[in-house]
């Protein structure tokens, strides 16, 4: 049976030593949690996580979902507890302004005990996961009335959201989409048209769903200028703000998946719903921006969550699975033979994992961070800047750390051999679920060419300049730093190697965007390797730092020390072969005609 | 729906004009079908997979096995009848000698066909694929009594056969294992124990079935030196050789796997079965041997049949799923959008898929060619030479294949977005039935290992350096040729990283061999990436003669160019990554305490 374990110790180390998280005390809802709240709350998201969380995760998948023939939707067992419980815990709105009912804290916090949850059980995390991002967008872009509507009810969890944006025909292209909205004589909208793929789309866990829903208003322009955002949810309300009947909003099937059996991915039918518009009409998309980029980074998380549930087991069986030999003589004589930990293969892939994920948290929580800085900082520059590394962090976070996490979860399950495979293991399931982090809420394509189509132009390029410097400024003031040089040096070179694929696009890809399009992949993983690196690098300064001032936790920053240069040794050479492979522009990858593949 | 379509001209071009498989005419069963068989088994095969097997795929991984009260099995509906036509066709004894009931054709030939089979039904050819690995043992250590009892039935698919190695506590180690075998005076032996993982244990698809069991016999030494192999069928003979009463092994469950659902992976509990030595009691370790050599070919014939499979259905996607616009301006202005094939994200992902599957199937026929010499050629020394690169090409085939397999089917399913995610699209079977493929037959890592700690060294690495030759004089004997010259260029950079990752190994694992651990799966893709070039480099120099001999397959030819130009510039720079990997050491990996994990 799987286990899981909430990695608090690191949670904490992150947040206080690498991120020095005390420094942004001035910051809205900082104060409050610091030093002493935090690792309360941290411990007391850890405990909901293992204890209540995660004890239905396996079972969950295996149960999944049903729809009854009245279209309502049965979640696994526990499920509706599981959530209750969380909700009455605060977690819901732990991050959302105290005036619609939530704690105001840091959404860095929010982040940190999401990870948790997520790797306890990330199919039933995804219900109040989606809500987040509704809320975000009606936060954002909602009226003062539909903020007074929907969020209370919404941030404490009575009502859940969803995001309906997908139809049969279109999902990256959102510009052909049909679903059509037509004006009524009081304000509000019929919706009409289908939606697929809206997860959390239909249960019983709640009193009342929110969707928010992209449609075109009859007679608005053709393509992504004509679309507009509109709540509809699934029971009107009455004038007192109770659920009252039904809205004509039904779910007309639900998917079978490869994994996350436990959350409910819904068709729903919009048959002339009562909707009301968000925001300006056909200014939709950027509406829907708001809640997508929210998405994107729990997305980014849930690869970090399952590889780190994943990473935990494989450590796990390698301790316990006897096989075979050390190549350097037994070391357990006394038994048939020595636990599998003792090969080097093994422990190279245990430390493979680690080390993306242990800087995979800091990089989550640098950008939950910045997110904070963006919304609460009183200094519009430092707010500017913020909101420039997040935006260009977005897409390098969802894909890398999907594309990273997924990866992972196959090579824990690696270690398990044969077992790994048997669905009661556990394995197979992390797997799985992990596998669709790299699909939705764009898939990793579409990431890559965000960031290099729209993120690393954007403004000049100044995000991607600023990140450059601050990476740049940390090697060369530690240069000198002799315990830090041999971190500080592998950056540098991964930097570089960043910078060069950075110029050559300059240099190749206007005159031929596909130059850039052939790279895109590539550039956003060789980006990806030098932020993990350079967390890495702020991981190292924080333990060297740690040991001197006599800190007690010793064998965690030797520990810290290790995986760094592990990091450094044997994942940082991949910036060169990205480079090579970048540099190596579009010819080859569209020579052949569309009909020779 | 997925489909699949057999690669016929790019086997025959394999075959024909990469291998010159014509220049083995000297061999005994290869005369028989060049030239005009050869392209009408072929045929053949292309039309059973695609007619009969392909279409019972997605439906056999929906129904899956179903285990019965009384310890029978059902196999998914249409499946028997497909097995039995396989069998009406010849095609369960294609290569076995003429003397057993086989045709005696090239193994080379068995492996072409094979890889359609797989493609189009990994789950039901896994039946007679385990049937061949039986044959095999029986054919070189079987007595004559036991080849004449067995063999025919087994050859003409009227039996099936399956490995019995694998018991809950030990794999990898079977030295471990504890099925005992008691002698009985009439010279056969009682087995007992419970093995686990066992490939189509139990069915009614055959009228016997004959499992090949590794068992310790009474009072033999411990460890692998007390290992023998018996023979023992589901139902006992009669002195006539008819089926008579039931054997004491049982089904005890069938095991939820991930994937290959249509498979039945059981539980096999031996309560007094009566088993038949086969070979020198505890020398059954070499018997084995013969059985996973054959079968990890078979696996990694997987991986490239799987991808293969997978990658079709991904390019016919991107051809048809239209969604956004080519960033070079649209390509169909008269639709709502271009196919997604007009990405250059897109084209990078399928150029990838495709320039290891093609090479991939000429390192599989190359591969099944050195098998054929090594069993068939009348030269001593060209016999000793074929088995040198067939021993040390056996683990990276089954890794490198099996590990690019599932990577390229997990592309493969990324082309579909969220699409892919969806049980009904058939891309997730893909996925799931490739994630076996690197943990069974001998997890890829202990591949690695079997490469770096016995293969490599093995004869005074006699046998690497046979294929580093080989390899070197090509590019050596090329080097002069214009065209030939950027792939040639391209591969001996490879081969100085490979062996100077070799060089690095003598130096540093003799004293301390988890050097070589920590690089062993490095090193095997190493290793694979070269001779992946090499293939290309093979196939680049075919494609320019027929170019010049004014060969009518034009496109084909081109592309086959244009491919083998993509694999040099986006593939082969993995190289210096991998060998920068090995030459870092152990150091960092073997650091941390084992409960640090």
């Amino acid at each position: 049976m799987p286990v899981y374990k909430a990695p608090v110790e690191d949670t904490l180390f992150v947040l206080n030593d690498v991120l020095g998280i005390e420094k942004f005390n001035n910051l809205p809802g900082f104060a409050e949690v610091m030093p002493d709240l935090l690792e309360a709350i941290v411990g007391e998201a850890a405990k909901i996580s293992e204890e209540v969380f995660f004890p239905l995760n396996l079972s969950g998948d295996q149960q999944g979902c049903v729809r009854r023939d009245d279209g309502s939707v049965d979640v696994p067992n526990g499920f509706k507890q599981a959530y209750d419980q969380y909700c009455a815990g605060g977690w819901s709105g732990l991050s959302v302004p105290e005036a619609f009912g939530g704690q105001g804290l840091p959404y860095t916090l929010h982040t940190a005990v999401g990870e948790y949850m997520s790797a306890a059980n990330m199919a039933l995390m995804m219900y109040p996961g989606l809500t987040n991002g509704a809320i975000a967008a009606i936060l954002v872009h909602g009226s003062e009335e539909q903020k007074q509507t929907y969020l209370p009810n919404m941030v404490s969890g009575l009502w859940s959201g969803t995001m309906n944006l997908t139809e049969p025909h279109c999902g990256t292209d959102l510009g052909m989409l049909r679903t059509r909205a037509v004006p009524q004589s009081d304000g509000s909208y019929k919706i009409t048209g289908q939606k697929i793929f809206i997860s959390a789309g239909e249960h019983g866990m709640t009193e009342n769903i929110i969707h928010l829903v992209l449609a075109r208003i009859e007679g608005a322009p053709e393509g992504t200028k004509g679309i507009s955002l509109f709540i509809v949810p699934k029971f009107l309300l009455n004038a007192d703000g109770t659920t009252g009947k039904r809205n004509g909003v039904t779910c007309g099937a639900i998917e079978h998946k490869m994994g996350i059996h436990g959350n409910a991915t819904c068709v729903l039918n919009h048959d002339e719903a009562v909707g009301y518009l968000i925001g300006q009409e056909n200014k939709g998309l950027a509406a829907m921006f708001v809640m997508m980029n929210e998405a994107r980074l729990g997305v980014g998380l849930q690869g970090l969550a399952v590889s780190e549930a994943a990473y935990q087991n494989a450590a796990n069986y390698a301790r316990e699975r006897i096989q075979g030999r050390s190549l350097t003589g037994p070391k357990q004589p006394d038994k048939p033979a020595d636990p599998i930990i003792v090969h080097a293969d093994v422990r190279r892939t245990l430390m493979q994992i680690r080390s993306i994920n242990e800087a995979g948290r800091a990089f989550m929580l640098y950008t939950a961070l910045q997110s904070d800085i963006a919304h609460r900082s009183p200094d519009a520059s430092e707010r500017q800047k913020a909101e420039d590394i997040l935006s260009i962090m977005t897409p390098i976070l969802k894909g890398v750390m999907t594309d990273r996490g997924f990866e992972n979860a196959v090579q824990a399950q690696q270690m398990f051999g044969g077992h790994g495979y048997i669905e009661e293991n556990g394995m197979s399931q992390y797997v799985r679920d992990a596998r669709i982090a790299m699909l939705y809420e764009g898939a990793n394509g579409v990431q890559a060419m965000d960031l290099v189509g729209r993120k690393l132009a954007a403004n000049g390029g100044r995000a991607a300049m600023a990140v450059f410097k601050e990476i740049g400024d940390f090697c060369e003031e530690n240069r000198n730093n002799e315990r830090l040089a041999p971190f500080t040096k592998a950056i540098k070179k991964g930097l570089n190697d960043l910078q060069a694929a950075t110029m050559w696009f300059m240099s190749n890809a206007m005159a031929k965007p596909d130059n850039a399009g052939a790279g895109a992949t590539d550039y956003m993983h060789l980006f990806g390797l030098v932020i993990l690196g350079f967390m890495w690098g702020k991981t190292a300064k924080a333990a060297l730092e740690k040991q001197d001032a006599g800190d007690a936790r010793t064998e965690f920053l030797v520990n810290k020390l290790l995986t760094a240069r592990f990091y450094m040794e044997r994942m940082m050479p991949e910036t060169a072969f990205r480079k090579a492979r970048i540099e190596a522009g579009a010819d080859s990858v569209m020579a052949l005609a569309a009909d020779a593949f």
